[in-house]
């Protein structure tokens, strides 16, 4: 059964940075919310491409011939193969769109890497 | 080339009422934004999840056995199948997300329908 999804609210329900949470799935898709400070690993994603939207604070997604800024209220798609990692300086929110598929270290195998994500 | 999507900045790019702009795709999906006000027709996707997040102002979404309200910074997914009818007493900004395959109108023809969407 569909409900109403209050984004803020389900940002409240968690505090883990680098740890996805699932809030909604569509036609193979999946909408994941994220807190994230400090740098990521650099992965690509070989099948998916994957769209940031930036809901609070400052992102950088540094690729491998420039970095990119996205702001609170931008998003950003990284085209599947794309070499990309997230690095935010403050605390970042993260709504994630992607398919069912991804792992968010893509082919790296980390310490962070999540194989399920939680739903909230 | 992918690039930065400043989501106000596209918002005003268009004041045209029931004509979503696409922004982006990904994965066989499609970002539109769209600006609506008054009441849309009844309809309904077959094949396809209808994601509507409200960017400004409240969405009124009649179903057939009820109706879902859903404010600024929340979302709502329309499941494949479910008849629905957008309501925006003022005037609301969507951002909609769906597969490259939806028509806005679903399964109904209207005066309304647009078959392609422009790019903004």
């Amino acid at each position: 059964m569909s409900s109403v999804i209050n984004i803020s609210e389900k940002f409240n329900l968690f505090s883990d940075q680098w740890s996805p949470k699932k809030v909604a799935e569509l036609n193979g898709q999946q909408i994941l919310l994220a807190k994230i400070q400090g740098e990521f690993v650099f992965h690509k994603h070989n099948n998916e491409d994957e769209l940031f939207m930036v809901m609070k604070g400052e992102l950088q997604l540094e690729l491998e011939d420039k970095i990119i800024t996205v702001n609170e209220g931008e998003f950003y798609i990284v085209s599947k193969g794309v070499l990309h990692k997230p690095i935010a300086k403050e605390e970042v929110h993260l709504l994630l769109f992607e398919p069912l598929s991804t792992k968010h270290t893509g082919d790296v195998l980390a310490d962070i890497t999540v194989d399920e994500y939680e739903w909230i």
